[in-house]
């Protein structure tokens, strides 16, 4: 290991070195090591057996279909060079681009993806990707460790709706383990009534299983949810209105179905209403009815908001001294990065109040920025999940496909494999041998493994490292807040003023452009779809755009009332509620991790203001 | 488009020059064809709003911490190189890998993902992957096509056990339908019975919801198996017992449970057996149990043989007449892409009596090639299936993680989608606004499109390009079963030959060596182990190994007796299988694309000849 022994480990990494950049300020780093690993790599296959013969050769090259063939090639490269260019949207940019999950990516994993693409390993099994998988078994720990699960493992998947769905997968096998132990080994549930069963927790289902023969093992999987039986028994899945859809894809495809789908409102700051999802918890607990389990956000898809895990965990707690157990998995596909921001160099979550010292010491705010409490609680009790949606190509800066999920104990695996679980193993620093036994994926590229442990070797995930970055993130949305909060046009005799929401848990800015006096709630949502028209990929001269965002609607059927007091703050009713039902809303997940500057900042902001100015002057 | 305006389309390509190849024979072409693609993109960079001052100043790069970034990332690449020149196992030698499903990947596929990469678009929408998006649907409207899909859609997904599990997702809710419209429009299913609706045909159920109001189409799809209800009900799923796992993972995540499926034993020739699932169907039907589903697989992972697709799609046609209907899907995940091997220059799928001269005209082989007439006809009704799992990133040679599914009609996706199916809509060559509506996955890179179409446009589907290609690997595992034939070595004063399994389906060729007059299986089977051990990653000078190779293991609870006429060839008998329960094969996916030539493969059959006689040298 070069890495480990050398002495920049706890130095903070200027991340600003490894991006492309916005104007390609390292396009010449990137081009020598890119040209250093793929030479690299070509002499590994010349040197292979030196003495074999080339299968290519001379003569070869000189007919005329195979240098037609090259020019083919050429030509096709030469069309995806020309689709790529006039059909990509500048999200690289510093300060122009506010809108999807997007940006400049980690230059290690796009150099590491390039070099080990040569070699296209599969990652399904260590026969065919010995190298690779044991990075990705790296990667799991660093995840792992990142999340705060001591005896946990995790491995990369394809996206969040793949995590989402073995997630559920998780939740749908444990909660029928007990009733699969009654039926094969009905010793071990002796004097437990259907209710108790249905409230085992994780913790107690591992228990047993430690003390069963791996044949009573595999008779006990034979007769869980796997078999497609009592599945409909299992309970309620309970989830916020807001939820991602994918939550909506993994009941449907789990067969667990939407009809268990029991759907919390979120309040007006858009985190989980805790209390009406205590008194759910309670109701469906007095009747009877088994909850399958609960899912918390980490960083909403549209607000960037984060639920207050430490509140359902500590409810949990509280229920299973009343005999209710249920499952939580931790949907942190967008925010689970952000964890790093609270671990100090020597990867300790630190005290709240110790946080503002660390920040200062490692130098990553330049701009007055409030991390709330409760943000940092909720972070910090996302190790008390079973389960946990995190993926590396959102916040980790590296490209896709790049998912993950961890689980809270690795043993946990053995209840949704495919091998003979002879040992329940204990926890080990490889990576199966077979990795696809243990997930719901196959193939995969040992490359998208390569990617992601060459970005965590470069930016540890902590202060130090994925901190600062994310940090930096987190910095430049508090500056767009405060900058939309004063942001005022004056366009054809009318005022037009900005409402965001307010300040963000996270690094996603959502807002209104309002013409004041306005009173019209749908026409205000008019002007903000056509602004959002002429600021996006809608826009046929994108490339020359100087401002481009994304948009949402908050919707009355999912969102229920929790809008009204940000549109009461812009002067609409509760009455324009009812009758319009939505409110389309400018929304920027600011990725961007170069704004943490005050110069460049008030350059930029200064760029956009007059390119929305020019966009409202064509649009009222 | 600059392609399909060449004059190179009708061309037969020389598929040699888009490999970096063996020997790295095209590495400057590589080398040079990158550095213009990601210098172009630099340019597209640095040029957007040329004005904007650039995030990163020539101060910040002179910064300590700015250059020790840089270092760190330096070493970070470094020990990934010496960790994958190390670790990888040389797979794309020409003629001493003949192991798992890995070689060489072409080229454009590689070189295109490379140059995307950096643009980092996501295909789950248009909005985040404009050109990468368009890029997917021109490669779903090829896999369709090649699949033989006139109304067909496709799209790429990660591997193919998300496949399977999507074909399972497809087969579940078409069966769940019918007893949906009963349940939310009753006239419409008048007067037939619970039996009728459980064997209403794919065509039927997309005939009914044309007739419907996209509410009443959003109701009937609440009432189907994505509600959870019912699922237990649709009846069996059918598959032979040499199926690959993924098929008991995607029974199990679906919801359906593998307590519905019905397995069919193989034959002697290793494919499924058909007499008996014919037997097992009409049984099922008199006993009015439904059947979910069908799946035959057209190309075994272990055998790489090819089920008799027509012979059950014929059948299906006359339990049709009987009111007996069954979902069909084939599994071509590995050998999807040789349909290609049986289409001329102009896509049409040729006559068997046609082949010959078509093969000639494109000198496709250069050695005395049998395609039997049970291939070409099964080849020939994939297109008859609902639905097919096919994986550019086997038989497509383009790098991980791309996979793709097709359905028979597009409108099938408006079953599983998560969109309010306004319009059932007419195929169009635009993809879906929102991809991930429509799909299990979300995030998809735009990459991985990018690389597939890549090799499309280079390679056509047929026989000019992917059929030459393919033809080559078909080839080559001719000439090495012959080779393996004749394989007889003397050590130690024993002689040991080779016997491997009859005549491929595809290119993929398992032997057994075996001493002369050895009558223990069990020690057979542990020579052929040990010749693995020598021949594989476990061996720890893997990169100077001069023959590697994969091995399978044929047990009797999957394979029944099937082996059993192979294994008395050898010598052994029917008791000796009763006892041993298993027979270890060495087993080559003969995936390398230089050895269609008679002086190389002489040359290194040669060598592996003379390395295998080491190792039974150092294993005897």
């Amino acid at each position: 290991m070069i890495v480990e022994g050398d002495n920049l480990m706890s130095e903070d990494m200027n991340f600003k070195s490894l991006f492309i950049g916005d104007k390609s300020e390292n396009s010449s780093i990137y081009g020598n090591e890119l040209d250093r690993l793929i030479t690299n790599h070509f002499g590994w296959r010349k040197n292979y057996i030196p003495g074999d013969v080339p299968a290519i050769s001379d003569k070869e090259k000189e007919k005329e279909d195979y240098q037609q063939s090259l020019q083919r090639q050429h030509n096709v490269l030469d069309e995806l060079d020309h689709r790529l260019r006039a059909g990509s949207v500048p999200w690289m940019s510093a300060g122009r681009y506010w809108g999807q999950m997007l940006s400049d990516t980690l230059t290690p994993a796009m150099l590491a993806y390039s070099d080990a693409m040569l070699w296209n390993a599969n990652n399904v099994t260590i026969e065919c990707s010995m190298a690779n998988s044991k990075m990705e078994a790296e990667v799991g720990e660093d995840l792992s460790q990142l999340l705060g699960f001591k005896d946990g493992w995790a491995h990369l998947t394809h996206d969040g709706s793949i995590e989402n769905l073995e997630g559920i997968w998780y939740m749908r096998q444990f909660k029928s383990m007990p009733l699969a132990f009654k039926e094969v080994v009905p010793d071990k549930v002796k004097g437990l009534s259907e209710w108790e069963l249905f409230n085992m927790s994780v913790e107690k289902v591992l228990k047993i299983l430690k003390t069963l023969t791996p044949e009573q093992i595999d008779a006990v999987k034979a007769h869980s949810s796997r078999s497609g039986k009592n599945i409909q028994k299992l309970g309620k899945f309970i989830v916020s209105y807001t939820k991602h859809y994918s939550w909506l894809k993994a009941l449907d495809i789990s067969g667990i179905g939407l009809d268990q789908m029991v759907q919390i409102p979120v309040m007006s700051d858009f985190r989980m209403n805790i209390d009406i999802l205590e008194d759910t918890i309670k109701k469906l607990a007095a009747e009877k009815t088994p909850i399958l389990g609960v899912v918390a956000v980490v960083g909403t898809t549209e607000e960037g908001q984060v639920d207050e895990v430490d509140r359902i965990v500590k409810f949990r707690k509280e229920m299973e001294k009343q005999g209710v157990y249920f499952y939580l998995h931790v949907d942190a596909a967008y925010g689970g990065y952000a964890r790093a921001l609270f671990k100090d160099e020597n990867d300790h979550f630190v005290e709240y109040d110790q946080l503002e010292d660390m920040f200062k010491k490692h130098d990553v705010f330049h701009y007055p920025v409030r991390i709330s409490k409760h943000v940092y609680n909720s972070y910090k009790a996302i190790r008390d999940a079973e389960s946990v949606t995190i993926d590396p190509h959102k916040m980790g800066y590296v490209p896709y496909c790049a998912g993950g999920i961890a689980i809270k104990y690795q043993s946990m695996r053995n209840v949704i494999s495919y091998f003979a679980p002879y040992v329940f193993e204990k926890k080990t620093a490889t990576a199966p041998d077979m990795l696809g036994s243990y997930i719901i994926g196959g193939s995969k590229g040992g490359a998208t493994a390569t990617g992601v442990w060459a970005a965590h070797r470069t930016l540890p995930l902590n202060i130090t490292g994925y901190g600062r970055l994310i940090g930096s993130s987190i910095e430049t949305a508090q500056r767009f807040h405060k900058f939309l909060e004063g942001l005022e046009f004056n366009v054809k005799g009318k005022t037009i003023k900005a409402y965001p929401l307010d300040n963000p848990d996270f690094n996603m800015v959502d807002w209104v452009l309002k013409v004041e006096g306005e009173t019209s709630l749908e026409k205000t949502n008019a002007l903000n779809e056509k602004m959002f028209d002429l600021s996006s990929f809608y826009d046929s001269h994108v490339y020359a755009n100087r401002f481009l965002t994304s948009h949402t609607i908050f919707k009355k059927d999912t969102y229920g009332d929790s809008p009204v007091p940000f549109i009461e703050k812009m002067g609409f009713s509760k009455n324009d509620w009812e009758k319009v039902g939505a409110v389309t809303l400018l929304r920027a997940a600011i990725m961007t991790p170069f704004l943490n500057n005050t110069e460049l900042f008030n350059d930029y902001t200064k760029g956009i203001a007059k390119s929305m100015k020019e966009k409202l002057n064509e649009i009222l």
